[in-house]
């Protein structure tokens, strides 16, 4: 992207690892900006590219799941999602792995739909959700440890519902559930 | 939100703060799942509650910022946006003395609109969207230290078009703002 006549990035002054712990690897930074104002302690967490995916089967129903998340203490309604693995061919193979593992669904058509960061501030990866529309069920599912959680086949109408209930809780999973609905036409409009 | 038969949240066998800066406090945490099993050592970001605005002026313009974000190496357009502090009285007046500061903007019609997490998993805290509708030009830009960025004025077509061209990178702002193209119906229809 280009910078518009906006100042470059920030120099990186020193860099150096607090940890590398495969859910917890942290740099801390000290950085110069453009204008030579200096930040002595900057944190940036690395991790693998995520996925996740909005899969229909051919009758249309969303395939969720429902998981209790412990930062934040609340289980709630989410896409089928997870991390890049160096045994992956790509991004769409990693989504393609994630969304059997989780929920014994595959098949049908895929394409990628969007891409977004957790927060640009403090992550260095992103997030790829994928659309696969027409997944029927393959096989059971297939959990990594410390997964636990259910799958739910929900019409659109229960997904809308979730969505302007604010109970699909997770932004990286909101944004392209809204941006879906809202392009396929799926939810009810406001009264008027 | 109640668990509809799933199992309960996670039982916490020990935890200790890493660091406890004020943009890296961190818990590593020894936990118990409902089926015994254990996860050794699990992190939780704390952070205060975040805050984000989709300010409008009379005549409809966003109020956009274009901001450098350093883990993600990339400069983008965002909502204006913030943390809350201890002055603050309320989330809501977090999010008129964030639109403040970083733009000169106030006034106007307010009410929350919806609230989400950056990842519920390593995240203790949420992300609150207020909409501001009828917002004018107060006062200067007052920025904090290591803020850079500048303010743009943007009809509805433009932010659109950053939507549909994923060039709102941060999902808790992409969430929101899609959301409301969707409700308010300020985006174009795909082409049928």
């Amino acid at each position: 992207m280009g910078e518009r006549g906006l100042p470059d990035g920030w120099k990186c002054l020193s860099s150096r690892y607090l940890a590398r712990d495969p859910w917890h690897t942290v740099r801390e930074e000290s950085l110069e900006l453009p204008d030579g104002r200096r930040i002595p302690r900057y944190y940036v967490w690395e991790y693998p590219e995520w996925v996740n995916i909005i899969a229909r089967t051919e009758d249309g129903a969303f395939v969720m799941i429902r998981q209790y998340r412990h930062a934040a203490g609340e289980t709630s309604f989410e896409l089928p999602a997870g991390t890049c693995e160096s045994s992956d061919a790509d991004l769409l193979a990693a989504a393609r792995r994630e969304l059997l593992e989780e929920t014994g669904f595959g098949g049908g058509r895929w394409r990628h739909y969007m891409t977004l960061s957790a927060n640009p501030a403090t992550h260095a990866n992103r997030t790829h959700t994928f659309l696969a529309e027409g997944v029927s069920l393959l096989a059971p599912q297939s959990l990594d440890e410390g997964e636990m959680f259910s799958v739910h086949l929900m019409p659109p109408a229960e997904v809308a519902e979730l969505l302007q209930q604010g109970e699909i809780l997770q932004a990286l999973m909101a944004a392209p559930l809204w941006r879906y609905f809202c392009e396929e036409r799926l939810i009810a409009p406001l009264s008027e």
